[in-house]
């Protein structure tokens, strides 16, 4: 099959999938799991051949890192999955419901999506844990992995697909693409594919935001402030910032630039500077900062810079405005945190400050879908639209408008004799 | 200012009005139809000068026809106005709640999207309308209107930002596009503007979806069907389809397609056919369906093509089944409604059809905004995510994650000794 009739195939097979009971796809999940453990040996030795082949073309060590998928690896997906079967099921909840007139009713009740198109660099993990969370949510998915996890992905994608049938799930709701067409091919595939879900680095996801029109959920680059305000718990912002920065280093929801009020700069760059010293961190200073403690310069580059790593960039700031322009400006509207003991302050900040997570008197670090409770992550999104910020499983599901009539038409309600509606809110949940 | 200056100064303004709260957003609504109302003359002098010029260039009489905007349609607009100012604020809802732990606690609260981008073809009254449910959902606006209706979006727009400014909305929240750069210009902010509402033609809403990487809230076509099952109630599957058909052809929830199920053919064809030959309309069959009644041919081309037009196209099928999947294939996931007696094969095309609205036993006309009683329509949507089908006041918002903290950090969540997540749901509004 080539590209389109796969895509084709996968838009058919989402419109069986969205009818499928909850039970019916947790028993479905519960399959995939156990075909999983079952299948550990085959798995572990694709994965090796693909390791092998990445070895002997010198593929950077960080990557064959992620490549690599073995026996706890394939456990830790299985756990996962088995998580998900304890969720609520986000489809066919009646979100609205409305008498327009006797024997007239419109529901609006939640649905799936139909196609993700997953795109993920080489973690092999992406794949199981998304396509499991679109099966839970009723989606079909296109997988697209890099070829450096070819063979992982091939065994992974058939043991997914041959066990979920086998439970029952409607014949090619899951696909990985085989073909040699370059991601750009899926990206034109938006007749077909509702939604992108990019899995990989920054410029990764960058790639994928800037050439498709399919809308993508997801974010590229995570640069979080935290900001100490004149009225802050010294300690406090001490304790923050540390963990903000260097609590792990590598995510997105890390600390990059520090913000701080010019009249408390004086008696807390000192502490920081000696506190993230101590912790191997790098500080590049502005102007005013640099006057107080003796580090590098920063510069417009290092405003806009995620690091990704043990360095971090500080500007002291004249008023809670100017840091919340900066940020607004400078950020990429992920999460940011304030550190004040003042009220006034702290609500202009979560007012002003246009992220998907705004914080008061916490780490960055935070802002994630399970500490938030939400259960599963399907990721963290900096969309305006949609979904924002960690985002669970109702980021897979959209509604459907279902209208119950008994014969009426547009007609009798409208001219000199026009029949009223009633639009009488009703409670109760859709059912034929 | 040039077209990037505009969008940024739009861009900063969105950030002061998504704070500005309800009672001063009413106020300013209603300082709007005040002014309108003040300056009924003038804007009918500006609407005069577009009028001539128009005739001038010989343009086509229906777009004249949009193109007008004299005193009855300026109190309509103003009426409407009246009308939001009684609708529920959309910001600032709180729809999660979540304590983490003592003292930590996560809200999910509704806020507005930032900048709306506006884009229009002849008809001023769009203008007002669009701006009019940004303002009451607290989103900036950039417009750009078509260029022969200049005269009265100029005057339009500067009544519209000078009487709210000076009920004190902040500056620049509203902006028309002056610049000779064409639509391809603002297609190309997605920096700026993070939602494009596009009003004009079929061909005009397509061009705007095809050619930008902003999420655009509309549909392009309304290819509507009214399938007549086996076990429909012939009668009223007569009066649904003729109301489906005639009660306003240039509609998009107007139907383009009859589909009708063999079983019930050789009854049903011979009536509305008389029914609708009398009423004007041509209708176009699938061989089936002209070896039953004597009509011109349907075509591959007839599936896909929305009328606006009294014509209907006539396909008779062989099951319930086959009616869905040519609703899937060739329909525009709009509006479609099954006429039956049985109710498994209502709950069947229910959940099957996959459109933005289902309906059962009723007219394909009935799927409006105003009719679901959603008290405003923002426009029809055939996206699948964030907003579908009518959208109210609710499409133009989406949420922010504010967390309170009292000086937590991750890493005591962490490790050996790691402190547990209490995660209770809170029954509480977001509150600081």
């Amino acid at each position: 099959m080539d590209l389109t009739a796969l895509a084709q195939s996968a838009k058919k097979s989402a419109i069986r999938l969205a009818a499928v009971n909850t039970e019916h796809k947790n028993s479905a999940l519960k399959a995939v799991a156990q075909a999983l453990r079952n299948n550990v040996v085959e798995i572990v030795r694709a994965n090796e051949q693909d390791i092998e082949k990445a070895k002997d073309e010198k593929i950077p060590l960080a990557l064959l890192k992620r490549l690599k998928f073995d026996e706890s690896k394939i456990n830790d997906v299985c756990d996962g999955i088995e998580d998900l079967i304890k969720l609520d099921d986000p489809v066919g909840k009646t979100l609205y419901a409305m008498q327009m007139d006797k024997g007239l009713e419109v529901y609006k009740v939640s649905c799936p999506i139909g196609v993700i198109g997953v795109v993920f660099e080489s973690r092999p993990d992406a794949l199981v844990q998304i396509s499991m969370l679109c099966l839970k949510s009723g989606n079909a998915c296109l997988l697209k992995g890099g070829i450096e996890a070819a063979n992982t992905n091939n065994i992974l994608a058939e043991i997914i697909h041959d066990s979920s049938i086998k439970a029952g799930l409607p014949e090619n709701w899951i696909q990985l693409l085989q073909t040699r067409a370059d991601v750009q091919a899926m990206l034109s595939l938006d007749k077909f594919i509702d939604l992108l879900i990019p899995r990989g680095s920054n410029q990764f996801v960058r790639f994928i935001m800037d050439n498709t029109n399919i809308p993508v959920l997801g974010h590229a680059d995570g640069i979080c402030h935290v900001y100490v305000d004149n009225q802050a718990d010294i300690d406090m912002a001490v304790k923050i910032t540390v963990d903000s920065k260097t609590q792990y280093v590598a995510v997105c929801n890390a600390a990059e630039t520090l913000l701080v009020h010019k009249d408390i700069a004086e008696k807390f760059l000192p502490v920081i500077k000696t506190t993230l010293h101590a912790k191997g961190i790098e500080l590049r200073g502005c102007e005013k900062t640099r006057k107080i403690i003796d580090i590098k310069p920063a510069d417009e580059i290092d405003w806009r810079t995620e690091y990704l790593a043990e360095i971090l960039s500080i500007r002291t700031v004249d008023s809670l405005d100017e840091a919340i322009d900066h940020i607004n400006t400078y950020g990429s509207h992920h999460t940011d945190t304030i550190v004040t003991q003042s009220r006034t302050a702290a609500a202009e900040f979560l007012q002003l400050v246009d992220s998907a997570n705004v914080l008061l008197n916490a780490s960055t670090r935070f802002s994630d879908g399970y500490r938030y409770g939400l259960g599963a992550e399907v990721g963290i999104s900096t969309s305006k639209i949609h979904a924002r910020g960690p985002v669970g499983l109702e980021g897979l599901v959209i509604y459907k408008w279902k209208l119950i009539g008994s014969g009426q038409i547009v007609a009798d309600y409208c001219g000199p004799d026009a029949k009223q509606f009633t639009h009488k809110k009703l409670k109760k949940e859709f059912r034929l």
